[in-house]
């Protein structure tokens, strides 16, 4: 959600009949963000008028089993209540369709199954796919697509991909090739819903019509930057797939690359959704590769022993289930960046992710430089610019202000009110803007295929137990390395 | 009360033991004002260990009767409640002494008085004398002061000189003369108590331990000034004074052009006392003085009509007790300045001032500059900092947030939480830096003397009626040509 003005109408694409395909319909994103995002998208009349949702997987269920599934998701994973005057209207758009992926008949059958219920709505061939599958299955999908020419439209049609983008530099550049050979990039919606939240989202809306924050954004006045996202929970349930994954692929290629290009980018103006992938890959390939220097100084990698987190003990890493004995994963990762243009030249970019930490926040931290008259020994400290993106949403500044009591000054932190608390979540605003065809928060191929160049190294180092493993106890903030490595610089995480 | 760091504490005098003696001691402003701000003084330890308080008067009185008349002024005024357990312990120290300020003998005795009660307190002759009298008196008591003797002390002495400090540039002149026939400038205060109020002692310790807002305080960013100082009250029974006076004799000579001072002073550093004071004087010379085109163009002299203030029907100026026939006397001042330094060439400022206004409110607002593609269709409005200085306490700043539901952006007010509601008030402030010895916060004899020769020509042109005077209805914003001298810039007053 772009607030309207001239540039952001022409920005935005109309709202068509179309039909939306969903591979992976029974799956448990379907119901947990799918279903709701589309409920909430009709309640608020953000669907086109004539919409045919076909739902695919492979256990056989009846279109009235499928509603069924959507309406027992939706009260539960709804952020609005479920309103029964209209839940019917909504259901009537789903059908569901048994499907096996491998099969190539599965694919003419679809293709029969939509353009009958295209007829029957009489809408055109507009077509938004949505893989909500296993990456094993893409190449198929998107080759039989093409094959069976479902994919071959007379309408637009797009592709949302939903994350993991590959497991390194080369199986993302596999993947990115199969996808190419049939869709064209800008057909290509890859989601990274961290691009969805809406603070992330709100950092353009902030700046660009302020230019107080607009002549704070700038060189002289910055630092340096923060973005840490922490969570309490350990591994869980997923340690077959994080024990291979790590902290740097699960967290850092993906959203917190994308939180530096967006933090980065220059919100002067207005951008189209071309402008601002142009800045992101600028901003990418303005990074410094990682060196072996970096290796040393710049990457802290961190796993979690056992200890307390919110009044609980808790399991370390090595003890958890699932994961290997002498496992090297990272649960915490760690580094400096730096940005070689003229905006942040100069100015380090902190970025840190863990599991097992003392809390669980996601957030930007803009630190100011301080003046050097101000002594620190009267309470006064650095101004900060802090937007919290996950599970708080609010934007603050952070203040001296003097405490005439006792003759002290004070940070205090005064915020940017809110907005009505009922905002639209990630996975609605991703869908509106796929269902328009607005591209501007989805991953373009160049940040995916530069994020996985500056990991690479990384991985390399880290399967090769080339770096050290920091440990931290769990319910910390992370091994002392990471402290270390901001310190060093004069600076304390935030 | 400044912040305690190395150059505050340096700037910061020590509290010896002294004698005040209070010119004036039966009346208004005494039991209004002084005594409760001793009150609380004491209360917070911020008064020498041992302290001669002298009150003069010329009703017969004993020092029991004062003290009875201190306390009735401290259950009524006092902001916070008069405690009992130390109530005698703080009434103990006043005296009080007959006494006409006409007649010799009265200060040959008054000197006996004092040395008596200093060799009982065993304490030296550092002596503050305190001038609220009528301004036809102050000649006589500062020669007396100093043919009897009283002012020639051993330790320090000073004088602070309530206002008004004359009715235009020559009077001004003349009662300086006075006093500088005896004191030196460094030992006059002029109290100017809109210097005394939290807001405006504040500017300094909001802008300087702030770099966020040290780099907002600059040419490149604001655009404009407003001070606003308006009363819903009309002249009351003041007419007498008032209707000689005007809005610009009562309000714009001292406090409005203070204000402008302290706002356009830059607060990257602490700076002594003698620093603000030059940099004051350098704005003061850096004013543009008022030329016939200025009379014409950037000056709007008002008078109230009947109206309507908070619901009810009020009486126009003119047929106000007291006013003469036909007056032409100013109720409302409005006008624009520009400062001719490097900091604030090119940057308007805008003053008003009114009696019988929509509303009661002192506030500086410091408007920035307009990004040229922010369209305003969508809401956006510029960003304000806005300092409340009476009724309201506050700092905020205005920001444009978008609403989500509403896709546009709205003016959202993000605020500095403000410090304990209990601050020292004006006179608390004002009197422990006159028992301390910092001049800081009170008004130099050349920020006077600059001010009135500023106001002189206005003074002569309203004299004179070669300038129109506009009506405003009571109740309403003033004038429609003080909206228009702003609005001719393309701005409004906010």
């Amino acid at each position: 959600m772009k607030p309207l003005n001239v540039e952001s109408a022409a920005r935005k694409k109309s709202m068509e009949n179309m039909t939306f395909v969903l591979f992976g319909a029974t799956g448990d994103l379907a119901k947990r963000k799918i279903y709701p995002a589309l409920y909430n998208l009709y309640l608020d009349g953000k669907m086109p008028q004539s919409m045919s949702v076909i739902g695919l997987g492979r256990t056989p269920l009846s279109s009235e089993d499928l509603q069924g599934q959507i309406e027992d998701a939706l009260h539960q994973f709804s952020r609005r209540d479920v309103q029964n005057d209209n839940l019917q209207d909504f259901l009537d758009k789903f059908r569901y369709f048994i499907f096996d992926a491998m099969k190539e008949e599965s694919y003419v059958e679809l293709r029969k199954f939509m353009e009958e219920r295209e007829a029957e709505l009489g809408i055109p061939d507009n077509r938004l796919f949505y893989l909500s599958v296993a990456p094993r299955l893409i190449n198929s999908i998107v080759n039989e697509l093409d094959a069976s020419g479902i994919s071959r439209t007379n309408g637009w049609r797009r592709l949302i991909v939903e994350k993991p983008f590959g497991t390194d530099l080369e199986s993302a550049r596999e993947l990115n090739a199969t996808l190419q050979e049939v869709f064209e990039e800008d057909e290509i919606y890859r989601i990274d819903h961290y691009l969805g939240k809406p603070m992330v989202q709100n950092i353009e809306s902030l700046i660009r019509p302020n230019p107080i924050l607009q002549a704070l954004w700038d060189h002289s006045q910055i630092s340096n930057v923060q973005i840490t996202a922490s969570e309490t929970v350990g591994v869980g349930s997923r340690a077959s797939y994080y024990d291979k994954a790590g902290a740097i692929r699960d967290m850092v290629q993906n959203h917190l690359l994308q939180l530096v290009m967006m933090t980065a980018v220059h919100h002067e103006q207005k951008l189209s959704s071309t402008q601002i992938q142009k800045k992101k890959r600028e901003i990418m390939e303005s990074i410094s590769p990682v060196s072996e220097q970096d290796l040393e100084n710049n990457i802290i990698r961190g796993q979690y022993t056992p200890g307390v987190v919110s009044g609980e003990s808790v399991k370390g890493y090595q003890e958890e289930d699932g994961v290997k004995e002498e496992s090297h994963n990272d649960t915490f990762f760690a580094a400096k960046l730096c940005i070689n243009n003229e905006h942040w030249n100069g100015i380090p970019f902190y970025i840190r992710t863990g599991k097992r930490m003392n809390e669980k926040a996601t957030r930007i931290v803009i630190e100011f430089k301080e003046d050097s008259e101000a002594t620190k020994d009267v309470g006064i400290v650095s101004n900060l610019l802090i937007i919290e993106i996950n599970p708080n949403e609010s934007v603050s500044l952070r203040v001296n202000v003097a405490n005439h009591s006792s003759d002290k000054f004070e940070p205090t932190y005064i915020g940017f009110s809110k907005n009505a608390d009922q905002q639209p979540e990630a996975y609605e605003r991703l869908l509106y803007d796929g269902m328009i065809g607005d591209s501007t928060f989805f991953a373009h191929w160049h940040e995916v295929e530069l994020s996985w160049e500056w990991v690479q190294p990384i991985l390399d180092a880290f399967a090769g137990n080339e770096v050290p493993l920091h440990t931290y106890a769990a319910g910390s903030t992370g091994p002392e390395a990471s402290h270390e490595l901001v310190r060093r610089d004069g600076f304390n995480w935030n």
